[in-house]
């Protein structure tokens, strides 16, 4: 234990609510455990972390959350392997990350130590809350908000980072498809697109909700200048197989440096998997289709995982991805899950030990 | 008094703040008064609006409003004229433009007697509070915002309306000097732009802050594409006057239907005044102010009403606007703020007695 980590203060709940939770039937990041982390930037400075009982927030209305959007968040998962320890996947890189939103959205960034230490903290308590049933995990939502007040369109003076965490069953349930979206776009050049900031998500409802209406999961963004050029999910990065090739759009401002988008370029790297990540315009995705050398699909995220892609809609017609018997997304989903669980070597040094 | 307005119930604050307040020495929007509307939506309907002493709002750590930025907010005030009426200004192009919001980033649209009559019922309430000296105002503030909970990255299924109240000082103290962005950008075609979105304001914040260090005190925003074309300032729509024509940008997905710009439009064509909705070019604007044809340069928004621009910057070169003696800008400035104060005559039907 080091220094932090002592002087993180522990507020124990009086009754857990852990028998009340069905963990055969968990639905996706809404059941809570019985603690969570707080951590109040004022006066210039983060202070101590603390972990009380899980509870509600009070702020005043005024309170640029509200009216302003100044919001960024993380995903993360927390493993039991068969031993029962507890691991994490990379968590240095969505602390990296979050700063890296903090600092575009204004937000002061969080240290290492209390992001790391406070996670680790909060998960040796609610150890007992980590779901071993296949194909659920705890979330992890580490998140800041302006709790600051006032009107005045510009920066608050106060923050609130908080870490949640949510035993969930999977985000998507059953085959994914996705609609190449041509009208609406989830982030400009020079934008915000790079960051996990709220207002990326709710720009995504409503193109979503209609996409819904016409049979589909999920949008796929395009650039929002030609709609030529596929960006990513939203929720996930997306790849594209064409004949034995694995593709990736590269990040930018307007695309998400995807934790899993990027272990999956290092293990085809490693399994001999071609692998391109390079500009994919539409044209090309749906010219493979139609003569066959498009093999594969998959979206990639920390909530999914690996989520492939069952069909995609493109100007009214819809492109089936028949399931391939070895697939990229199925090798790519076992070789992460089984370094996530402790099941398998792990020569990238990904794993962290809670 | 009508059906709805019937329906509000109100409880009243105990004792009032009003007495703490020093009205002559007022920043923007960080007093509030005594009460606030609250409306709820749950289970699929709005709830009758009620006005509640001010308070603090308890939410749930998983409510949307942390995680998704599902928000939107308008911008609005109050005006006292000597006869002691209270006065708004266009409300319901306030209340259209916030259902056009509210569908834009999937928030259920509010009806027209919930933000109108509860609004009218507040101010009612609230009407002492309504500042008269000059440069003063009531500022309005109507938001809306995702309070259900979960970490699903889709619509929440609750929310919350409200309305605050906060006696206001001017909103820029001293000349206005502005940057013209080359890096950054506000938003993207097929984006959010148009709504006013509380995303839409964080991500201006960190381009806003490093203008500032450069000594600038807003930002002008060019197209995400090629930052070429003059769109908004964020706060405030552009308008720029070459030789004796007044020209504007037109609205787009990217750029908010500014009631002010609007307004202003209006009273140029009845003043006579040569006026043109079209797009601005980077090189017009920079061409103009070299070769002396550029005259002036304003914002419009309902926080500042007109803003003249003292100076612009772009590429490393500042632009001076010397102050002319009659111009546009306080022309338009002085024409509206004698409508909204009921000090002359309204041809325009934009006047609404509460």
């Amino acid at each position: 234990m080091n220094d932090t980590a002592q002087k993180i203060t522990v507020e124990k709940a009086q009754t857990s609510k852990i028998d009340q939770v069905d963990f055969d039937n968990l639905s996706f990041g809404s059941v809570f455990t019985d603690h969570m982390l707080v951590c109040d930037y004022k006066n210039g400075a983060w202070e101590t972390p603390k972990i009380i009982p899980y509870q509600p927030i009070t702020l005043e209305p005024s309170s640029k959350i509200f009216h302003y959007g100044q919001s960024i968040f993380e995903g993360m998962k927390a493993y039991k392997d068969a031993a029962g320890d507890t691991w994490l996947f990379r968590p240095f890189d969505n602390h990296k990350r979050f700063n890296i939103s903090a600092k575009r959205m204004s937000i002061p960034e969080i240290p290492e130590e209390y992001f790391i230490e406070g996670l680790k903290t909060l998960l040796r308590l609610e150890k007992d809350w980590i779901p071993q049933s296949e194909g659920s995990s705890l979330y992890i939502r580490p998140f800041m908000f302006a709790s600051g007040k006032g009107f005045h369109a510009s920066p608050a003076d106060e923050y609130k980072f908080m870490i949640c965490l949510a035993p969930s069953g999977a985000y998507f349930s059953g085959k994914v498809k996705v609609l190449i979206e041509q009208t609406y776009s989830r982030s400009a050049n020079g934008g915000v697109g790079y960051a996990k900031a709220g207002g990326n998500y709710a720009g995504q409802f409503y193109p979503t909700q209609l996409a819904v209406k016409k049979g589909y999961n999920q949008v796929i963004w395009t650039d929002d200048n030609t709609h030529e050029y596929i960006e990513e999910a939203g929720a996930m990065n997306i790849f594209v197989r064409i004949k034995d090739t694995l593709i990736t759009g590269p990040t930018s401002d307007r695309i998400l440096d995807g934790i899993t988008r990027k272990s999956i370029i290092e293990i085809a790297k490693d399994e001999g998997i071609p692998v391109e990540v390079r500009k994919i315009t539409v044209t090309e995705v749906v010219d493979a289709a139609k003569n066959g050398s498009l093999k594969e699909m998959f979206g990639a995220g920390t909530a999914a995982v690996v989520s492939p892609i069952a069909a995609f809609g493109y100007n009214d017609t819809d492109y089936d991805l028949p399931e391939l018997p070895n697939s990229y997304a199925r090798r790519m989903k076992e070789r992460i899950i089984d370094i996530q669980y402790n099941k398998a070597e792990d020569i990238f040094g990904w794993r962290h030990k809670v």
